[in-house]
């Protein structure tokens, strides 16, 4: 039988609020079995890039990634972010190991085609080095991905975190069986966008479907949904999205997707 | 027969100018054998801080860190530089691991005690988990250590790079026979500080005194030229100290220290 694995994705909700990311490492830690979290950096890079008079180009909700923009990235995210969880879930004893796509060359990816857009620096996920990352799992370590991965031609690249996450939680399920959380500010997938108790418990690709046909899965939640089903196609166990309370012992209200 | 291991400490002089570093990171993906890079981050540190309204405070040539100017080394250390220079050796198919010492818990240190000077957010090493380095080294990784520790209890701390490395290699010479690379501007430790050309090729403990006694060893050279002689006190192999040059598989002129 395959080992539990749990891929946890945070965003920026988690992140920018200090009390709220110490509750949820506290959490995380308490989680059983294998795991892995990847987060993003949200607002702090917006906020950096400000600070410094670099300025983040948005095109349909996504960012454009300028060599500057790309700095700023390493910055926050490689370092500032990633560093002061790593720290804190080493005070917690948990042995975490922060990394980046290129570290251990644990995810590799290729310049976004230029399209009618250049996304500049960003980076789509070409392949993952599973077999490095199942080493650091036996060491007992936990993997803690900012959202970077490189080109393998010396190349560092902003990815989306989802994606990461997804494709990790992809790659290892020939050895774990994963379960991938994607946490964010609401309980779970709403029916209703005005209710925040509409939370709809279980959704298959049917219904799924049907959801984006009567337009109540839209916009950003759109690229995440498409990321958790590529997950179940792809032997994923079951994906959860929700708050952070999903996390607990006793998981509160959310979302679980299942093909 | 342990095998060879170098670890290599670069300097500010080195990462400022990214011509520089990319020749330097060419030549260390050439040397044979397991080998570690350990690098500070220098002025680009100060210029962020500058940037972002960060003062940095020096006493006795030692930078006073507070938690904004941590964020900054957090920033510049672990993020930019480290995996800039992470993603640029992977283009050269060198298998990097970027790391600070939180990572893995792989460097724990303490925070330095406060005598006449509060150093702030600055640690002191206690202790290296030689066996997880030794475990990235069979993986063959090779790990690119940032100059930042932690404390065991959730927070990072500002590590001396020179410290780092020696530490390093004293927990793994154990385990390998050890070669302790100091690369800075200069060829070597001169004779004659107004000569660049008087290299002293080798300097054992008797002479380290000698030259300490004429003043010819002092400033920012005594703590570098401590580090060295504690290094191979604990059975470190050799210790050498010189420009990039040295690391050549024919090396140029630079400085040797044994016993």
């Amino acid at each position: 039988m395959k080992p539990e694995l749990s891929i946890v994705k945070i965003g920026g909700n988690v992140i920018e609020n200090s009390k709220e990311l110490g509750n949820f490492l506290k959490l995380f830690n308490s989680m059983n079995g294998y795991k892995i979290l990847v987060h993003g950096g949200g607002k702090k890079a917006t906020e950096l890039g400000q600070k410094l008079g670099v300025k983040s180009t948005m095109v349909g909700g996504r960012r454009i990634t300028d060599a500057n923009s790309l700095d700023v990235a390493l910055m926050v995210y490689a370092g500032l972010v990633n560093k002061k969880i790593v720290g804190t879930l080493q005070g917690m004893n948990c042995n975490a190991i922060g990394l980046s796509g290129a570290d251990a060359n644990l995810i590799q990816a290729y310049k976004r085609p230029i399209t009618d857009i250049d996304f500049g620096l960003v980076g789509d996920i070409k392949g993952v080095n599973g077999e490095a990352l199942k080493n650091f799992l036996d060491m007992k370590l936990v993997p803690v991905f900012c959202a970077l991965t490189h080109n393998s031609e010396g190349q560092m690249l902003n990815t989306n975190a989802d994606t990461i996450a997804s494709e990790l939680a992809i790659a290892l399920s020939a050895n774990y069986k994963v379960t991938l959380y994607y946490c964010f500010e609401k309980q779970g997938v709403l029916s209703d966008k005005e209710d925040e108790l509409s939370v709809i418990p279980h959704i298959d690709l049917t219904l799924y479907q049907d959801l984006i046909s009567n337009n109540i899965i839209s916009d950003g939640m759109l690229p995440k949904m498409e990321n958790c089903f590529n997950a179940l196609k792809s032997e994923v166990n079951r994906v959860c999205i929700g708050n952070t309370s999903m996390l607990r012992s006793e998981p509160g209200i959310h979302t679980t997707l299942t093909l």
